[in-house]
């Protein structure tokens, strides 16, 4: 490798387990790239149309960038991050890495710093750390590149050796996008994902609308709870027409709940009239988990939940930028009690498949791997968002491991609408894990045959079989 | 050693700290085991007769393989795991061994994997990892071996060296076997410990039953709160009889209360008729910690608490299997309100031992240490059940030692049925402290000569010294 | 150096991060010591007389110290730890110094024992450790150099190389002696603290008192809302003229509000004629924090939440000897929820200082560093207290780097009254951070130019910057 990232990142330090890792990463830096969860934009892979400038592809749209900066007193106007109001915020792209460039030593020791590091050298040939005074060469150069036919979406999906990428789209989306990949004859894999938050929680905006529309697409009655459960199976049908394996759950909390069917239909009449008080509203979240898992029962979708991040913490940043813009806060996650509703009902059934994230790393350990360590239909996601970095990946092998093993756990995924970063993320994903391998090994904990093995289910095979790709 | 448990087994992979680790253990692996809490059967040493087959001495009572196993789609029956309602389920070993051999793979990275791998060599002198392809010969071996004299309870006990092994029983348990194994004049010193849960806690099954029981047994009238009281204070001098010099309390929270004698006498009144509500129930068993710390003061037991269990947390599994089936998960646990009566009334007595244990992580260096640090009733239990792990060791040094030192912990206990696995599990310990302490003296945080005086504690002194044994 | 402390105390056991770690130090070693919270006593710098004897300027005052001695069993009597009913305590430094001196090696493991030997070795010139049998020699040096003019405080000011110290005032204090200091004429820069938890904490011993004499101080109405916040206003402009940069709050939570002005007047109304419930004491506390905030935005000081400490746990101990006796225990702490008030009102302001510590290091990744990497106003408190200590401090840089960066922290602050172990608490903490750094380097996740930059900002800059000094 070049001058930004060595040969031997996030290896350990001393020959022993250096050379082990090296040798388990040997096997395993080229296995095609299986991302089963994420939010790239399908219109990229339909249309192929070139990226735009630098700063509008690598800055303004990534919230681990905006948010460091705004940290540090820039504001997002002058990063180009649009307000809702419309009112003027830069538009130089020049200017935008400008103001990045000026401030990147504020990434030292954050995983930002190496995917950018890893793009800019293995996507962009760039070797000389950015700074003030490079700035306007990367400028240039990543933005020549940029208008080259083998920078488009399609070219990087083949040069980034992507064996399928999932999507995420909401439950209303009509999934244009994906009907022209699949229509266009491009032999990407391309695949959706079922996010109903919009016609499941009934806090989200727009909420009522969403069910009114839910039952125009499907031609269900979203007015009753049979037709409403009608609706989602519909519609997850439609999205399993797209390649989708997997639906996916952001709820604030994991609280699940498994009601009666007279209960149900009578919480979901209050829910549908917009009488619902806030338990209720809390209730019917819950009791849709348990929904999708019986669906998942029926259609084979496996169930992701992401609990436990606090969205859009300033009312301020909310009304002036929308979502999305790094105010999203971690809180404290149960899942021992949250889970048991769920878990009572189908916990044990060996054909379900639910992932479980968490930003709440306490719960690894303590709840996390107990659970997964037990319940069939249970499995743990991968480190995520704040914790998807090396120290974040290795807490997470180092709680996870003893009490859940190696195969109760679901491989890597890059969670991200970042693009160009994806070869960057898995690559970190690796290097950690052989990294935590190699010191198993060094420590007699495990055989070298078979941390070899393990290095390819953990980078490839695992995320195959639990996302059913 | 041999080819499954290297002789650095946990060692640090550096020269320097791995040489130092390797002088320290060298001092300690042949110390005698103190195995001051645990759950082997006390009537393996009263009667000494021939373990059965392997699978029914490894595999069908030891809840971390079954968990494992059941958690990728093995199902209980088909490991022999005896359903409550008689139907049937497996009974051949060698099959059972099988399924087991098959799977063993799930095990890499976790402790069971150690601790199997530790007794097939040292115990069975077995080289070749265990695998579907090995299965057989493993069984045969270890078949033919449990057949000889040698490998009998009491030879086992001797062999592993065992100064002194502490059991656990009930309340109401008439201490049958320790009878046995007293009047037969064998020398292998088994103690028992007081585990009055079913006489403590209202939500224990046939809770009312127990109470009479207790009363017919002791001669107490536990129809009154002195006379209950009297009732502890005559078990817990027979247990004394039979050696027991702590008791034991599994209680979901480490809530203690600290009632006056009327109000306790009006809450027992209640529980006993059984009119109690649940917060009733939960004050009367934190009432139950503080009685038994004033009888400790009184007959020197020293007091366990073993808080934060969510047991059986499938009911589906309890009901067709019963308790102990690996649905045990463990849940956030407070200590520094929950143990603050007990320590207002007792805490400053630098002659009561309390041991606290956690499966909360997160109470090390923000609560436990700090209470340990100061308050001379209480010590630091050993890291426990999902905890008691290389891992999990190793995050108790660095989350205790900076606040509460070293001889504020009690050093290590097995708790464990496995009886086979005793050495393992003691032989883990032994490495993570040496490899802990190791890592100190490179760091020039301790000298060499204190790092040797603290194994020798770690994996021995304390022990006996914390448990007065 | 000496026997006692190794030149490579700390660093990694490894030749190749060692020698990272190494050249880092070198640049940092020697910086001057900045020290923006503490909690010396001004009047030692204002008359400069010696230092008493060995045991009652090491021993007596230090918590750490008699909390470990006592959670062994020894009475802090025998330590010389004055009782406030004034009973008879050990009074004989010697035998103070004796008793602790054979209890030494209950601290290994601890940073305590880190900083007693740098103390002892570079401080007084002792090689030898410190036991029983060398207790006598010990003191006898000690006393010895403490009788010289070199071992005055004004003289150990400059050989710590000292820059700038903060000490911590109370809102009532008159800060006698550090006008002493200024009109000495002495070149020392010892500066104070705005700490009015007497008039904010309405359950503050004397609350009604404290308040009746700040207004009596500054000549503001503090029987009215606008003129409480008025005499605030006042005194934080006395405390500046003192050199105050930052203000200083130990609330039990880290609670925060943002009434109106009519509900705050209300409120305050209540709490000054005593009839506030606890609900609206703790809400009271919350305000404070914003108003304090709001001040801070005209006056410049910087403000220090310390929260989380449940301070006396033990009432019996409280009774007997009174406040900071070791028997401050932490708790959880919220941060997401609790700061929203204030953080919705001011957080993001990049012309604000907030600083937030934290007992509670399950908070590090999950909450502060998350919140401290977006909001402007926030910035995360080094690892405090408990967590002031080799391991506590990685922990801190591990679970928050990656997502608040290097920049979002204020480097270090000793928090002390132990003026002797100034020196070696900022010495230690520059080895933990080269450590840290020199480990980055080492899996090329950083330059080693970086690596130099950020050991001078975390060793120095970061204090001054944002403590604005």
């Amino acid at each position: 490798m070049g001058a930004l990232i060595a040969d031997d990142l996030l290896f350990p330090a001393q020959a022993g387990p250096r050379g082990i890792a090296r040798d388990l990463y040997a096997g395993v830096r080229n296995l095609p790239i299986v991302s089963p969860h994420g939010h790239t934009d399908p219109r990229w892979y339909a249309l192929d149309q070139p990226f735009p400038d630098p700063a509008q592809l690598l800055v303004v749209p990534d919230h681990y960038i905006f948010r460091m900066l705004f940290s540090q007193g820039v504001r997002l106007e002058e990063l180009g991050v649009p307000a809702l109001d419309g009112s003027p915020v830069e538009t130089d792209g020049r200017a935008i890495w400008r103001r990045f460039a000026e401030h990147y030593h504020l990434f030292r020791g954050t995983p930002t710093r190496i995917w950018l590091d890893y793009t800019f050298q293995n996507l962009f040939g760039l070797e000389m750390p950015l700074s003030a005074r490079t700035a306007d060469a990367y400028y240039d150069r990543i933005a020549a590149l940029l208008a080259t036919d083998s920078y488009r979406p399609r070219a990087l999906f083949k040069r980034f050796n992507i064996e399928v990428i999932a999507t995420t789209e909401g439950a209303l989306d009509d999934l244009k996008w994906h009907r022209v990949i699949r229509e266009s004859g491009w032999d990407g894999r391309v695949v959706t994902a079922y996010r109903p938050d919009a016609v499941v929680d009934p806090d989200f905006e727009g909420f009522a609308q969403n069910l009114d529309r839910l039952g125009e697409i499907t031609g269900c009655d979203t007015g009753s709870w049979s037709g409403y459960l009608d609706a989602h199976r519909s519609r997850r049908a439609y999205f399993r027409e797209f390649g989708a394996t997997s639906s996916d759950h952001g709820h604030a909390t994991a609280q699940t709940a498994n009601l009666s069917t007279t209960e149900a239909e009578a919480l979901f009449g209050r829910i549908r009239m917009g009488r619902a008080d806030e338990g209720e509203r809390r209730l019917f979240r819950a009791q849709m988990l348990t929904e999708m898992a019986r669906m998942s029962l029926d259609d084979g979708l496996v169930l992701q939940i992401h609990p436990g991040s606090w969205r859009n913490h300033s009312p301020l940043m909310m009304a002036r930028f929308g979502r999305d813009k790094g105010f999203d806060i971690p809180t404290r996650t149960d899942y021992v009690a949250a889970l048991k509703p769920l878990l009572d009902a189908f916990g044990t059934r060996a054909d379900l498949s639910i992932i479980v994230f968490t930003l709440d790393e306490t719960s690894y350990a303590r709840e996390l791997a107990p659970l997964a360590g037990v319940y069939p239909a249970l499995k743990l996601g991968a480190a995520w968002w704040f914790h998807d970095s090396p120290e974040g990946m290795r807490r997470f092998r180092e709680m996870t491991t003893e009490t859940a093993g190696f195969y109760n756990t679901v491989g890597f995924n890059d969670d991200t609408r970042a693009f160009p970063s994806i070869p960057a993320r898995h690559d970190v994903a690796r290097r950690v894990d052989c990294a935590f391998l190699a010191h198993l090994v060094s420590e007699h904990r495990l055989r070298e045959d078979e941390a070899h093995e393990l290095a390819q289910e953990l980078a490839y095979t695992l995320a195959k079989k639990a996302y059913r790709l």
